[in-house]
């Protein structure tokens, strides 16, 4: 009864937050709002007629996940999973939706921000008259978040959450961030940190001379750039995400290249995760199918390193690694995913595995430190030698 | 023999170069060139005079450190170990030295900066007529720098190398930055990446309404105290350096500190590592510590979060973590510091393993989003609860 008394009070102050609702100081629509009010309403509605309340949420693991030929994303298909309160493996996660839910209405009613860790403690706390745990640890309270970002069919950063920010950007832009206007080409050598959201009502695109976007695995590699000014010469946008991009960098990119008509290039180190890496930009990634056609850039170009690229720039074979056994069996998973089915992809991994060996960015340091950006990278682009 | 004519070429680059030395486009100083060609100017003359050439490094091990009770930072002692050519134990790492020194010069005359990482590969290849690597792998260039660091008394930026860039800062300050002057009050929600190389040659102060410097741990906390324009309602600095800061963090609060005049409060976890993270922005790091006199801030102030806090704020005892046994034995090792011998830092320390609990800076958030910024650091502040 305590529990269902927690969805109650949850419920109605979500329905009477929706009615005071109006758009927000930093512009936020009230769709988000307004989406998990619905969700609020359609389980009291179960608890007005008596019944067993339930949620129906998407299901998110490998089985209800396809590659989409035509899109060239990976997409979540129609799957759902119903999670009835009445049932004893589902009480918990329903309550701790429900908590959740509530909890992320109060962050839009209070126009703030918050990363996921954040949200964790937020709704951790003791149920009353039991010993027990709303939440135990964080590991429980991200994939609420995940399947209301399904269920609710929102992003992430629209429910105003997020993971770490991570990532700079420098190049011949404009941008408007929470009202300030950032010239994007005055940034010095630390950049602009990009923000962990980069939904429109936060960013705004003011004005752009950039022809292109490149975006580079490092930052180190980036700050070589940067240095540069290649920015300056080519005219484009430099962006780095370390590693594998935060969701940041990735939905920034996304909206340069449908919002500005902007192409996208992706510069990663020859080797296995380089590839996926580049594959999470263009279709998007398994774990978070669901958001692919608002995060995924199918038209992104993969600029190199190639394995062709050793001996095409003549890079001496004392700055490539031998692969090891991980590298080797991941080559080949890569190899089999349905993205990577095109000829030209199979030729460019099965080329790596007969070499054997990987390449760094970095490795092009060996013949002159600025090579990268001097040479490498404009040789690519003036003889159109990417794979997509 | 081939080994010696590499020497050779090395030093009488450096010593052409070294005519010709002039103040640099970015105003850096010919001092660190100087330096460098004075080194091998030294080896040379050894060369000249047929004997034995050798290089005396400063000693970077435990033995040779020690904690300045007066200074209170960690420091390097005078013990130093010869490095002979003809020896079969030092022929190797001399070559390398000779190496790295020859390729740093070449960063000062290009005026460029690069990543170690970088230096690694542009330092790699294989010895002439011998199958001889002449460095393996990162592992072995990094000291060799780090001995360069302290024998030519430099620091790292000086010679125009650096690790990873991270960190964000925003607040009531004009900088320049490569010649760009950037508002760091209208920076939005991103902030200015702070660059790795922030020497005075690069970075310079030009506007400040700054009335201290808040260092926080963590990204995403900070982009809390951002969101909530803590930064001018309390007129400071919000900088952050995604857990234990990089340099390029440390080396900005020293700065800030030493030509401004600003307090640095630092704002961490309550456990071990927070503790940690505290003392090397104070009193450097035992395996750094020759560089402890132009990094560490002795006068550094420990905001919190204090093992006295979850009581004195009321935070849920559901939000705190149990101390694992690998929490326990650090938090021990740190208390016999001799730098954590303050009666305030043992008790401190005393009653987080009496509680055997941590707290993480998000736990905060149980309450409300913002208590941290709008409750937490200013009673603190104003009520001068840190330690220091």
């Amino acid at each position: 009864m305590a529990r269902k008394k927690t969805v109650k009070k949850a419920t109605s102050r979500a329905k009477s937050t929706a009615k005071t609702g109006k758009r927000s100081k930093n512009g936020n629509p009230t769709a988000t709002k307004e989406k998990i009010v619905a969700l609020a309403e359609s389980v009291l509605s179960h608890i007005d007629a008596a019944g067993n309340p339930s949620l129906n949420v998407p299901i998110r693991s490998l089985s209800n996940v396809s590659f989409n030929k035509r899109k060239r994303i990976i997409e979540l298909g129609d799957g759902k999973a119903n999670r009835p309160f009445f049932d004893l493996s589902n009480a918990r996660r329903f309550m701790q939706t429900l908590l959740m839910s509530s909890e992320l209405l109060k962050l839009q009613d209070q126009e703030k921000t918050t990363s996921i860790r954040d949200m964790f403690y937020h709704c951790k706390h003791t149920i009353e008259g039991t010993r027990e745990e709303t939440f135990n640890d964080q590991d429980e309270s991200d994939p609420i978040i995940e399947d209301l970002e399904v269920t609710l069919r929102t992003l992430r950063e629209e429910l105003r959450v997020f993971a770490n920010p991570d990532g700079a950007m420098v190049g011949p832009m404009v941008v408007r961030d929470r009202g300030d206007e950032i010239d994007l080409s005055r940034m010095g050598s630390g950049g602009w940190a990009v923000p962990s959201i980069v939904e429109p009502e936060t960013i705004q695109f003011v004005k752009s001379k950039a022809k292109y976007v490149l975006l580079i695995e490092k930052a180190a590699v980036w700050a070589r750039f940067n240095e540069d000014r290649f920015w300056e010469s080519q005219k484009c946008m430099i962006i780095h995400g370390r590693g594998q991009p935060p969701r940041g960098v990735r939905r920034l990119c996304f909206r340069m290249v449908q919002e500005l008509g902007l192409p996208l290039y992706v510069l990663v180190d020859n080797d296995p995760w380089g590839y996926y890496i580049y594959s999470v930009i263009k279709q998007g990634s398994i774990n978070l199918a669901f958001e692919s056609a608002r995060m995924a850039v199918p038209t992104a170009r993969f600029i190199g390193m190639s394995s062709y690229d050793a001996v095409e720039f003549d890079i001496s074979p004392s700055v490539t690694i031998r692969m090891n056994d991980k590298d080797i069996a991941r080559a080949k998973e890569i190899m089999a995913y349905p993205w990577f089915q095109d000829r030209r992809w199979q030729r460019e991994i099965k080329h790596m595995l007969k070499l054997g060996v990987k390449l760094e960015l970095e490795a092009l340091s060996n013949k002159e430190f600025s090579f990268i950006a001097d040479t490498y990278v404009p040789a690519k682009l003036k003889k159109g030698k990417w794979l997509d």
